[in-house]
């Protein structure tokens, strides 16, 4: 029997649902209502529309073939009704229906639903400090406010600008604004790392470096306390507890809140954190009332526990499991990993899962495993860097998440991509050590840095290896005049020299080649630490001193590659 | 106990078995065998020496901290014994002996082993026809051929050129010659198609064309009956059933054969097909003698039927799985489905699993879906296109696997890594459709194009959408003076004019955003064939001719942009 679906909310998961419902039954009727003038647009293309690779904005708007969506394409190709600019204000869930204001008349209207489905989105979080309305001070949230942002910084009238939060949007921004148009930006951050929660910390340091290298400054640990305005009464100070930064512009991306008032309002269950709780049909606690997208809280597929993660990818595939299960069907959306990536300037950045600060705070007894390898062969000219973390947990050996960098950005998502899918069925180090990828020299190594990073992970997990990452190895080594450690460079000698010559009392080589026939050139009574490029040779000499009875050794992961690319100052 | 391991073959699996079981046992001996007098090289570099972006040949041999790796290196860095131009003779498996001969003297020697691997590698097939060994007729085997195929392109002498075979090196080798050297180069394939066995037909002949438009000509179907010699006595002339082709350089890239003769003469089992067998823990049918790489036979993991498949990155991952096995440990290699991936000018092509005709072949009831699709956000300006083929079994949407083609190689190699990682546990179409992949506009669409695949190919099974593949609409296109089929354009009428002026009488046109209202002007009785640009309005036109009781309709996979890629001629 026909139904009436009322989908509220039509930016990515609505007009999706609403789509995916309209093929499986085509003579039901969808009303799709946005609160919006601007619907179906690309908001993760915001940051990219303002640094000007995207040139029209209706390009956010559009589909593929170049046709916009608004609500013209929807009834004529989709056979949706949208009502734009219009608010759903109550549901009554008995009646089963929605009233609904019309924003720029105040005309009200009741709305009779079959099936409801909320798809309300977030709202940037505010900072509760003076100043935070003032004008220049700006959220990335809408298409309004992306035209505002370009539309001064193409004006050229802002030579500095302060990007408050180091997450995915503030540092697209920060890229952005520093990028094409040459803004001198800062980035102030309260947590002491970039991508907090979702990256390890050393990989944040490696990140960071290189995004300072492009002329970006960042402020980590500061709070902002205030926004003051200047003689124009426009944005022209931010104030944090440590200093007072000049700046024509502010965009603030401190994360988002779901929009869940009207859920909550109509007594649908709501979690603390203010996610619409769902089941694993996306139904909330009233079964003919669906909500996906920001505006609910999600599953762990690793932990179990509720996570919130507003992101567009999970949007859309939600979109369709709510379209499928609107028209009958049985569709699942089992949880989610949390899988990202980010790119910052010729640098990406990507993880799925677990951070090892994430894992531990969930209670797991986990470990991380660094290792550092040119993403193509060695010997083909395109070759780059890329740097993986594994998160395991000891005993199990479970894979808890990855994180990475890498200049070929395409081929971190890759490798991210590929744990991605493995992680929701379960995947241990053993199982990446053994994975069948492509090879070709133009494209990966022989034995492909993930079946590196597994069996390295393998052997750490069985005591064949013990490694310290990048800030374990400059805490010893700023303790080196007392600390008892032997520093030892088992590269070539032409590598190692310029550290002898800088620290002669510190920095010890023996190439690794070397290392079995000098073993009485080293202390039995001192830890050893050693270091080579990228940490292959610090295992093959690892194994060597473990053999011969050297029981205190550490092999810094990811070498002085890592190191230096973290910016410890050696 | 300490154990002498001789290993027969030092490229590519047995350094990486020596490495990894002196490092479990670093008291144990280990003596490395080799034939030649060049050990442990990329062999799958060599199409990228002779193209010159690889310039000096021992990077080939180098590790990626600029070591040669020789007999020296592994001596003094791994502890393993290395024997060059030393040819394993016989083994005398109730005396655990192996007879070793100096080639360059001819000296003897018997070697006492505890475990011996076979790394016997493979040999070039050669082309049983008159001239085969006649000077300037190369295989791609050894770095003694690849230093005299790129001394004489490099010598200026060369200006046409022809390779026997479309597989993966004779492909490689048709870049190197003509995109750095000029080299007028053609490819001579008996089979009807490129890549034959590994890629579908239509990708094949998209790929085809692309390397087309480069320069490089093709002669599929033919057989190679003579190679003809000039007046200096080197190759002038390749002869086929068809043509007899100029050349002053030939190179034949027909495949390989494992060289399994001394284990064969040992006793050994080994398959008609020339490979030896071994178990899941890479033994021989002697448990004492482990064998992997190019000289054995593999389990696919998606028939259970025997493969072979002489890849580079099994053989290291195998070696792996020796070294761990040698020292009493129980690592399994569990068999392989088959992953590759190749570059083609800028294009790339990757596949995993079976082709279409490869499951048929294996019995399986199956069927392949494309999609094509832009590779980053559809505004993002560095997008390209790419297209993938998924290959399922009916009735259980298990997935038999997925080839591809893209501009962005990196990218498909990742979304191809995605699905190799899920094949040898099994995977679905539906879960393909819910995996969570990393989305940002620079690296992909925010509805994966996995996703979409996946979404669509349920569509598929489910009797939702009849797609045709290019092929099959070429002969429907070509018969439709009387094939009494309606051809309907469902783009905006500015994309289909083209086609309309040109073909007035059968070509139509319906903007996918009219169909609905305007189903009085298609034919009940005739078949219809629905072509967008990529198919994803083609779908949208089927669900309403469906809901409208048209029986018989398609779409064409990949739409317009598949069709003109594969370079047919509407």
């Amino acid at each position: 029997m026909p139904q009436h679906v009322v989908i509220i909310g039509a930016v990515a998961l609505g007009p999706k649902a609403a789509a995916r419902f309209k093929r499986l039954e085509p003579d039901s009727r969808v009303t799709l209502v946005d609160r919006g003038a601007i619907i179906s647009y690309g908001g993760c293309g915001i940051p990219f529309y303002v640094s000007g690779e995207v040139n029209d904005p209706t390009e956010l708007q559009s589909t593929a073939f170049h046709m916009v969506r608004d609500a013209e394409f929807f009834r004529a190709t989709k056979g949706v009704d949208v009502r734009t600019e219009t608010e759903a204000v109550a549901i009554d869930r008995a009646a089963k229906t929605v009233t609904l204001r019309h924003l720029p008349t105040g005309r009200e209207e009741l709305l009779t639903y079959d099936k409801l489905v909320l798809a309300t989105g977030s709202r940037p979080n505010k900072l509760p400090v003076p100043g935070a309305d003032l004008p220049g001070v700006y959220a990335v949230d809408s298409m309004e406010a992306a035209k505002a942002i370009r539309a001064q910084v193409s004006g050229g009238g802002i030579s500095r600008a302060v990007v408050v939060g180091a997450g995915f949007i503030g540092l697209e921004m920060a890229v952005a604004l520093t990028d094409l148009w040459g803004i001198e930006t800062t980035v102030v951050e309260f947590r002491d790392q970039i991508l907090p929660g979702v990256s390890g910390g050393n990989l944040a340091r490696m990140a960071q470096r290189r995004m300072e290298d492009k002329g970006v400054a960042f402020r980590l640990g500061e709070q902002v306390r205030a926004f003051e305005a200047g003689g124009s009464g426009r944005v022209a100070r931010v104030v944090t507890q440590n200093a007072a930064l000049e700046a024509e512009l502010v965009i603030v991306a401190i994360g988002v809140s779901p929009n869940s008032e009207l859920a909550r309002a109509a007594g649908l269950s709501v979690s603390d954190r203010g996610g619409i709780r769902v089941d694993e049909t996306m139904r909330t606690t009233d079964p003919d009332i669906f909500a996906g997208g920001d505006c609910v809280e999600l599953r762990s597929q690793i932990t179990g526990a509720p996570i919130y993660l507003p992101l567009g990818s999970l949007a859309n595939r939600q979109g369709r499991i709510i379209g499928t299960n609107l028209a009958g069907g049985a569709a699942k959306f089992p949880g989610a990993v949390g899988t990202w990536c980010v790119q910052l300037f010729e640098l990406a950045a990507a993880g799925t899962g677990l951070t090892l600060p994430a894992a531990q705070a969930a209670g797991l007894d986990a470990l991380c495993v660094h290792v550092s390898q040119l993403d193509r062969a060695h010997f083909h000219p395109d070759k780059g860097l890329m740097s993986l973390e594994l998160v395991v947990e000891r005993g199990s050996g479970r894979v808890l998440g990855m994180q990475g960098l890498g200049v070929n950005g395409d081929a971190l998502v890759g490798k991210v991509d590929v744990v991605a899918a493995l992680l929701p069925a379960g995947t241990t180090a053993e199982k990446l050590a053994g994975l069948e990828l492509a090879y070709s020299p133009p494209f990966s190594a022989a034995l492909d840095i993930l079946n590196v990073l597994g069996g390295v992970t393998e052997n750490v997990l069985q005591g064949r290896l013990r490694g310290i990452a990048v800030d374990e190895f400059a805490a010893l080594w700023a303790k080196r005049e007392g600390g008892g450690r032997f520093f030892l460079d088992c590269r070539e000698r032409s590598n190692a020299e310029e550290y002898m010559n800088k620290y002669p009392e510190y920095w010890h080589n023996i190439p690794q080649g070397q290392l079995k026939d000098r073993l009485a050139e080293l202390p039995r009574d001192q830890g050893i630490v050693l270091v080579c490029n990228t940490g292959a040779r610090a295992y093959e000499s690892f194994i060597t001193l473990a053999h011969a009875g050297f029981g205190d050794v550490v092999s810094v992961e990811g070498g002085m590659t890592a190191v230096l690319a973290a910016g410890e100052k050696i």
